[in-house]
């Protein structure tokens, strides 16, 4: 606790996740004071024909 | 708001899934009354293997 | 399958969800070819204090 | 109902996979008192690329 | 991991979600082979007017 | 995008909530470059009774 669930388009790199779940668990750390280690931090990963926005597949926009 | 996350079998076609955001995203905006724009359609295709009802996967039935 | 969860702000009238999930299901069925009692819709409502775009909750928006 | 989403790591077989949630199922059952048949289990393979613990990624721990 | 969501009707007691969680994590490690602590069971109780079948509401089943 | 669920047990102040949602929405568009208005968090607070680790009920422990 807290388990973050986030949804991203896909493209990130691996030092980039790396970076980003750092600083989510010390942003919560920091706000909600909770132990690094019960910070959960799950991506998934979600391709542009799989969302929508306004009914528009993101894949559509251009 | 609305934020829609949908599990589907995987198999629907591009065309498919774009007319079924499509369709969502209506649905929502006549029946509660919010503006396109703000209404998300996230799908999530999974795998009959990964879902099972009444203990037995989907892959397994016949 | 399909499976629906869709996170809406607290307020609607039960009336409006009645509407809501029947739209979501008709609209599901007639774009992606599924039977009506295949199609679960699982409603969430957000607190506007539980909900944050840009940084900021919409408790906070005026 | 029940309907459950399960996150785990990637790696286990489709044999380990059925009986998981043949199992899961009947612990519902049992504990619960539902029908069988009402309940789904909805498996999401995480990569370990995509989860962190303590704000590191499980594939940067050895 | 695994990390359970878990979304089912109101209406249970109190022993009866101790049973079912002590259940699901055991049939959890025996049938894909996790340690206890490792098992985290997350219950999201659903109202009847928020989770409708084929279209309709349980609040409207009879 | 991105779209982040999170869960934390009941009991954090408004305030706490407003701090730790900016601090969420800094720290992806520090790591990931997104705009802040791209950064929805959606907060779901879950009782003790409804989350086990273990087995255990986080309620049942001392």
């Amino acid at each position: 606790m807290p388990t973050f669930n986030v949804q991203i388009f896909e493209g990130r790199t691996l030092e980039e996740k790396r970076e980003f779940v750092k600083a989510i668990t010390e942003a919560s750390c920091r706000t909600i004071g909770c132990t690094p280690e019960s910070v959960d931090v799950i991506i998934t990963e979600v391709k542009k024909e799989h969302w929508s926005t306004g009914g528009v597949l993101w894949s559509d926009r251009s």
